[in-house]
C-alpha cells in the first residue's frame, strides 16, 4: 500500500491542566494539530477544554488517580488515538517509567527519551555526564559516598567545608544536609541517607562544596532529532521560597555575556553528546564569577515565557515540531535577544504565609497594553480547586531594559484585579520596588531573608 | 522664591474614552504621572476610570456636549489643575481651535502646535509644505482650483485623467469626486465644491492624479521639542472599508526597505523643517513603486501598536515625555525592527453589513500567550453604549515573519470569545485566510471588492 500523499494530521494529547495546558493548546492550534484535552473530575471547567478538539475525563480529583496515573493517561492516548503526548511540567513530565511506557506504546513523548530522563534524573550520573561534556560542576564526589563512614569522611575532608550532602535520587530539599564542619559530617550522612531512602527508594547520597550566597542561573536549550542543539540565553530565577521560584527574568543581569555564551555553547554541546531531544534546562548556581551545574530539567519549564519574550522564539511550538521529527528551522547564529523580560508567578495563596487559597474568582481583569503578556486559565467565575498546584496566572512583561521591565511589571501588577481569592500579587508588587531587586544580582536566600526581616 | 528641588509631578488629563483612554492611562501609570479621566454620563463604567487618580463627568452622552465640547474639556483641565491634555485620536485631537485654546490656557497639548495642526489640516497647504520638504506628492494643482471653470479645465487637462477633485478643508470622502474623462470635470468640481462648503465651511477644492489600485502605506514619526525627529518604520493599512481601516500591519510587505528608509528620512526631515512636535503619521498612496503623500495625521493613531510591537518603542510613553519637554532618549540609528505585527480592529458591528451592535458583553475571554497583545476596555458585563465609535478591542500579534503573524492572528481570533454583542471577528477570521491577504500587497479596494463578490 502506498503512503498517503498528504501526511496524516498529528493528534496531540495534552497530559496536564491549568495555564500550561492552555499554553500547549495554543501551540497546537497555531500548528493546526488535532488537540486532545484530558482532565480530572475536578477540572471539567478548565479554560483550554473549550479550545481543544476533544476532551476526556480520566479520573478523580486526586492527581494520583488522574494526572499522575501513567496507566490512565496512556489509556486516554489509546482511546483518542493520540500520537504525541505533551506532559507539560510537573506530574509525569520527568517520570522515566512513563516515558518508557509511551515509547513502548509506539507513541511520541514531547521530551527526551526515557534513557536520557533516567540519566539526568539520577543526580550522580547527571553530574558525571556534565563533567564528560565540559559543563562546569561543583567540586565534590564523582560517585555515591561509600557506606563506610570513615571512607566517606576522608573523601569529604578532601572536598573541604562547608559542604552539602545530597540525595542521588531526587531533589526538593529531601535527603539534603548542609555540613559546616568535619565533626558534623557522619550524623549528616546518616540522616540524609535515611531520608533519601524513604523519599526516593534510593539511599545513595553524594557530597559537593556548599555555596553560601549563590544565584540561580539557568540555560534554556532546544535540541532536534537530527542532532542540532541551540541555547536560548540565560534566565535568573533567584527569587525563591523553599526552592520554589516566584520571579524569573531574562537575561541574567550583571554577568558577562561572553561567560554566558561560553556556558550556553557547553550546554548545547552536552545535548548533542548525550543525544538529548526536545526542550530542556541546565540549572546552575552562580557565585564569585563561576557557574556550577545543579541539575537538568528534561521538560518545559514554568518560566519559559521570559526566554520567548527576549528571543521571539515560540518554545512550545518548537518543542512540538521536534516531537513531530522536524529539524530546527534556525541555527545558533540566527538567535538574537532583545530587551529584558520578567515573569511573576501569580499563585492562589495568602501572600503573608503562602497558604493555598482556593476558591471562586469573582472578577478578573487582566492588564494589557505594550510589553504585557498573560498566560492564564482564569476567567470570571472560575473556581480554583484545592487539589493542585496554586499557580493561577503568569504575568510576563518585556521592556527595553531591566529598569523599564521592572517598571512595566509594577504597573501591570497594580492594574491587575482578581477578586474572590487571595493571591501573591501584593508580594510581587512589593518585590518590584525592593532595593535589592532593583539593584539585581541577589542570591537565592534573598526572599526568605526579606520575609524574616518583615515578619512581625 | 527658589524653584523646588524636586520637580512637581505632572498631571495628565485624558480627553478621550474607550481603549485609547486606557492605553494613555497605562502610559501615565508607567511614568508615575497623576492621571485624570474625564467621561460622559454614558461612560461612568469605562475600564480606565478604575485606574486613573481622578475622574470627572463632563457632560451628557452625546459627544457634542462632552468629548467634542472644547470648552467643557478645558474647564475640566482647569478644575483638576491638569498641565498636560492628551487628546487621543478622534474627537478634539486634530482640532486646531482646541489646540490654540489649550496653548492660551498655559497648558500643554500632547501634540503639535495649533499652527502646525492648521497647516496640516488644510490639504493644500499641507501638500505645499511636503513639496518644500522633498516628500513625494501626486502630480496636481499647487493651489485651490480657480472658481472659473474654464481656467480649472485647462489646469486639469494638463494633469491628465483620471484625476480626483478633493476638498481642501477635510477628508472622509466628502467633497471628493473621481473624474475619469475631461467631459465630466465641470460637474464634478461643482458638486465637490458644494459638498465641501457644506461639510467643512470651505468650498475650496484641488485636483490631483487619481491612482486606480494604490496601497495605503504610512510612516510613523516622533519629534521632540529640541528639534530631533525619527521615523519608526512603515505600516500597511490597505484593508479598508469606506476609508475606515480594519486591519493594519508592520512592516509594509513587498516594498524595498531602502525605498521605505528614504521615505522615512524625508518624513523625519519634514518634521524638523516645519517644527513638528509629538507623534504623527505621514499617509501615502503607493502604486507602481512610487509613494504619493495624501495627508498627515497630527495625532496618535489607532494602529500605533503594530509599530510598537516591531520596534519595541512605547509610542504613547514617548509622546507624553515629549509633551513634558523631554528630548528623545534614542536616535534613528538605535531603532531596530524585528518580525511582523498585525492589528485587527474588533468593532461592535454586524460583520455582514457593518451596522453598529451596541449592548451588554455577557462574557469576554481574551486570547493570550506568546506574541499576543490586547488593547481593550472590555470586561464581563460591560455595556457598549450606542453613542460612540464601535471599536471595542484591538487585537495585535507579533510573529517572526508575516506568515507566522497571520497564523498567530487567526489562532488568537478563533480563541477570543465575546458573547452578548456582534463583532467584526468573523470577518477578520475570514480575512486571515484569504489568498489575497496571504499573498500581500493588496490595494485599498480589496475589501470592498471581496464583500461585493460574496454578497448574496
Amino acid at each position: 500500500m502506498r503512503e498517503p500523499a498528504v501526511s496524516v494530521p498529528r493528534r496531540v494529547l495534552i497530559a496536564n491542566r491549568g495555564e500550561i495546558a492552555l499554553r500547549i493548546t495554543r501551540a497546537c492550534r497555531l500548528l493546526g494539530l488535532h488537540s486532545i484535552g484530558i482532565h480530572s473530575e475536578a477540572d471539567a471547567s478548565l479554560a483550554h477544554l473549550r479550545l481543544v478538539d476533544e476532551t476526556l475525563c480520566i479520573g478523580p480529583a486526586a492527581a494520583s488517580g488522574s494526572y499522575l496515573d501513567a496507566a490512565r493517561v496512556l489509556r486516554a492516548a489509546e482511546l483518542t488515538n493520540a500520537d504525541i503526548i505533551h506532559p507539560g511540567y510537573g506530574f509525569l513530565s520527568e517520570n522515566a517509567g512513563f516515558a518508557e511506557a509511551v515509547e513502548q506504546s509506539g507513541r511520541t513523548l514531547a521530551g527526551p527519551t526515557a534513557a536520557i530522563m533516567r540519566l539526568m534524573g539520577d543526580k550522580i550520573s547527571a553530574k558525571q555526564q556534565m563533567r564528560r561534556s565540559g559543563v562546569p560542576c561543583l567540586p565534590g564526589t564523582e560517585d555515591a559516598l561509600p557506606t563506610d563512614l570513615s571512607e566517606a569522611q576522608t573523601i569529604c575532608d578532601a572536598i573541604g567545608y562547608p559542604l552539602i550532602v545530597k540525595a542521588a535520587g531526587g531533589g526538593g530539599g529531601r535527603g539534603m544536609r548542609v555540613v559546616m564542619t568535619a565533626t558534623d559530617l557522619r550524623d549528616a550522612i546518616e540522616t540524609a541517607r535515611e531520608e533519601a531512602g524513604r523519599a526516593f527508594g534510593n539511599p545513595s547520597v553524594y557530597a559537593e562544596r556548599f555555596l553560601q550566597h549563590p544565584r540561580h542561573i539557568e540555560i534554556q536549550v532546544l535540541a532536534d532529532r537530527q542532532g542540532n542543539a541551540v541555547w536560548l540565553g540565560a534566565r535568573d530565577c533567584s527569587i525563591q521560597r523553599r526552592h520554589q521560584k516566584l520571579v524569573e527574568e531574562a537575561p541574567a543581569t550583571g554577568i558577562d555575556p561572553q561567560a554566558i555564551a561560553e556556558l550556553g555553547e557547553r550546554c548545547a554541546n552536552a545535548c548533542t553528546l548525550m543525544g538529548y531531544t526536545g526542550v530542556g534546562t541546565f540549572e546552575f548556581l552562580y557565585e564569585d564569577g563561576a557557574f556550577s551545574f545543579i541539575e537538568m530539567n528534561t521538560r518545559l519549564q514554568v518560566e519559559h515565557p521570559v526566554t520567548e519574550m527576549t528571543t521571539g522564539i515560540d518554545i512550545v511550538r518548537e518543542q512540538i515540531l521536534i516531537a513531530m521529527g522536524e529539524p530546527l528551522s534556525f541555527t545558533q547564529a540566527d538567535i538574537r535577544t532583545q530587551g529584558h523580560a520578567i515573569e511573576c508567578r501569580i499563585n492562589a495563596e495568602d501572600p503573608e504565609n503562602f497558604r493555598p487559597a482556593p476558591g471562586k474568582v469573582l472578577s478578573w481583569r487582566a492588564p494589557g497594553g505594550p510589553g504585557v503578556r498573560i498566560d492564564t486559565h482564569l476567567y470570571d467565575g472560575y473556581v480554583v480547586p484545592p487539589n493542585y498546584d496554586s499557580l493561577i496566572a503568569k504575568l510576563i512583561v518585556h521592556g527595553t531594559d531591566r529598569t523599564d521591565a521592572l517598571n512595566r511589571m509594577h504597573a501591570a501588577l497594580s492594574e491587575m484585579q482578581i477578586t474572590g481569592i487571595a493571591t501573591t500579587t501584593p508580594l510581587h508588587l512589593r518585590l518590584m520596588n525592593e532595593p535589592g531587586v532593583r539593584e539585581g544580582g541577589i542570591s537565592v536566600h534573598y526572599l526568605e531573608a526579606l520575609m524574616r526581616k518583615s515578619a512581625p
